[in-house]
Order: C-alpha cells, then structure tokens, then sequence
C-alpha cells in the first residue's frame, strides 16, 4: 500500500515537473510549439517516458492548458472569493488577475497565446479554451448580478456587458505590458476598471474621478 | 521595355497570390504555422519558386504581415480620414476596425494572432507587431488631442488611455465574434466604445445612453 502510493507520487512530481516545463513553453511560444521531443530534451526526460505521462502532442496541449486554468483559479479566482460577492468580489478578482501570471512565475499569459491560436480552429483545444474563458465569464456576469440585486450597480447594467469589458481591459493590459514593456499598464488597466464600475454604479464617468486604490 | 513591365507584373502577382494565401493562413492558424513548402503546395508553386520571392520563413512571415497592416490601412484607416479630425474620425475608425477582418476576406485577425505569438518572443516579428501596433495607438491617441482641442473630449481626458480602452474592446470583439460566434459582439464592442466616448466627452456614464448610430 505505502510502496503503491510511493509510486504514484513519484510519477504524478515527474507529470508535474513536465507540465511546469510545458506552460512556461507555452506562455514563450503557444500551445502549437509543445512537443513531446522538445519537452524530453527541456526536462531530461525520455521520449517515451513522456508518451507514458502524455500519449500525443494534444494530451500534452490539453494537459497543459488545464495546468494553465488551475493556476488561474488557485492565484486569481479563489483569493478573490475571500471578498464578498458583488462589487467586491469584481475587484478582487481584477486585481488578483492583473497579477495571475506573476504569482504563478509565467512570463506572459497562455490564456491569450491560446485564444490567438485557437479562436479559429475547431478541436479539442478551442472546446476547452471557450469553455473556461465562458466560465470565467460567467462567474463575472453572477457577481455583477449579485451587485445589481445589492443595490451596489445600476439595474441598467447587462452583467454579460460589464464581463465583455473586464476581458477587453485585461487583454489591452497584457499588450501593453508584454509588447509594449509599458510599466503603466497596471495603472492604465485599473483606471479602466474604475470606470466601468463607476459606470455600472451609475456615478460619474471617470477621468473626472480618483480610481479606486485596490489591495491585491 | 513592355516587355520588362510585363516580366516585373507577373512576379507581382505570384508574390500578391503568395501573400493573400500566407495571410489566410495566418489569420487560421498563426505566423508560425506558415511554412513556404505548406505555401508552395498550396498555391500550386514550386518551393523553389517560393524561395525566389521570400528567401526565408521569416521574410515570408514579415511580408505576411506587411500585406496584413496594408489591408488594415486600405479597409479600416483610409476610409476613417473622410471624418473630420477628432470624434468623428474616432467613430468611422472604430466601426471600419470593426469590419476591416470580414472586408478583407479573412476569418480572424491575423493581428491578434500574431499578438499572441510574438508579443514575448524577441525578434523582427516582434518588433514589426510593436511598430505597427504603435502607430495605430498613436493615430487614435492624436485624434483624442484633436477632439480635446476642439471642445468635443473633456481636457481630463488621457490619449493613450483611450487608446489603451480603444484596443481593449476590439480585442474582447474579437474574441465574442471568433472563439464564441457570438452575433452580438458588434453590439457589444459598439455599446463599450459609446461609454468611452461618452466618459471622454463627461457626459453620464452609458447604461443609461444609447449607443450612436455608426453607419460604417
């Protein structure tokens, strides 16, 4: 029994050991760059002890993007639940996401490598990349209903919207601060954000108000 | 002398024939999925053939997206300079980026493809993407001056942050419209950007105003 559930810990620290190697990749080149040869060589691995963790590049890939959605929830998702649902959860869970692939040790976000590989090419991978971009845009669109139900935003406000704009903010945060090396981005993100909620809270649009100071 | 012009239109036209299939390809499947075999057997050419007009995969990919930012400037930046400097050519700007992908024929944006796969990867793709995509933030960042000092944007106003919310919801567009097939991302993209101009112009925030009518 202990010696078995030796075993199993062992190989499942050598799948972890490959699928770290894999979202680093990943997050560098895309999904489409992962191979099981390159990732033998990165990890000292062999091939065919690799094919044993993964039996083809799109187990790999698709292994490789669940990788990608835990980290996602265990840096971002899940600390923002510790802020009460509504408003509050909204910005926790913006500010935590501004800084997701940083506290997970990626040079840049996967998530938005993927969706430029994918968005266009039916297959397991785009099925697994709108289903968790849908779930987090869900999970979005519930704590803005729950702000319209608290009183916190306006009943003119579509939670579906509000979900579209946090998305466009983020993405234009990572351009700016992946392509462009903008150390504003952070800020210019978060003065987005303010607007939006300043928006839905019905206030005055910003630019004429201080953002929001937000403790990640 | 005829003769000559005849011999230099014909390579033209292989190489327009090359780069329209290269740029089809790249909006599918990325930059990095194009090869010149892949290409040659597409086209019908020679590899050989291929290799006297683009010497390397990277020049083929750095003319790929050359042809891209042409289009871009042909479908969506040209038809924009009818509208008077300021707000209004903020709007045509905005609708023809909108439409730009469909009237060229392709069905993504190979500029957000090419975002993903390059954005962290140091290189000539990398610095092609920057510049470009600098000098579209530049071109909306001076239209925002222009409508500051023409009363039509409130002097609270920051340029590059409308640039930096303006690419947000084109690139939060796109991925409604590709990865989701969902019909109403133009709506969506329209409402957003009527909010911006609205919070620019310090008017209320939108929610409660209803998007401009935009005819493209």
């Amino acid at each position: 029994m202990s010696k078995s559930s030796t075993t199993v810990s062992k190989g499942e620290l050598t799948r972890a050991c490959i699928l770290d190697a894999a979202v680093q990749q990943a997050a560098l080149a895309g999904f489409e760059a992962l191979t099981i040869g390159g990732l033998a060589s990165q990890t000292g691995l062999s091939k065919s002890g690799l094919f044993a963790h993964f039996g083809s590049k799109e187990e790999l890939q698709l292994a490789a993007l669940d990788e990608v959605v835990r980290r996602f929830i265990e840096t971002a998702y899940q600390p923002a639940l510790a802020a009460p649902a509504g408003r509050a959860r909204l910005l926790a869970l913006f500010a935590h996401w501004l800084q997701w692939t940083r506290r997970s040790g990626l040079p840049a976000c996967p998530m938005m490598s993927a969706l430029g590989e994918y968005d266009s090419q039916p297959g397991p991978m785009r099925n697994a990349l709108e289903r968790e971009m849908r779930r987090l845009d869900a999970a979005i669109a519930d704590n803005v209903a729950t702000a319209i139900a608290l009183g916190e935003f306006s009943g003119a406000v579509t939670p579906q919207q509000f979900a579209f704009e946090t998305f466009g903010i983020i993405a234009s945060c990572y351009r700016s601060r992946i392509l462009y090396q903008d150390p504003e981005s952070g800020t210019q993100a978060q003065l987005a954000f303010t607007r939006l909620l300043a928006a839905a809270a019905g206030e005055a649009p910003a630019g004429t108000v201080a953002p929001a100071t937000v403790r990640p």
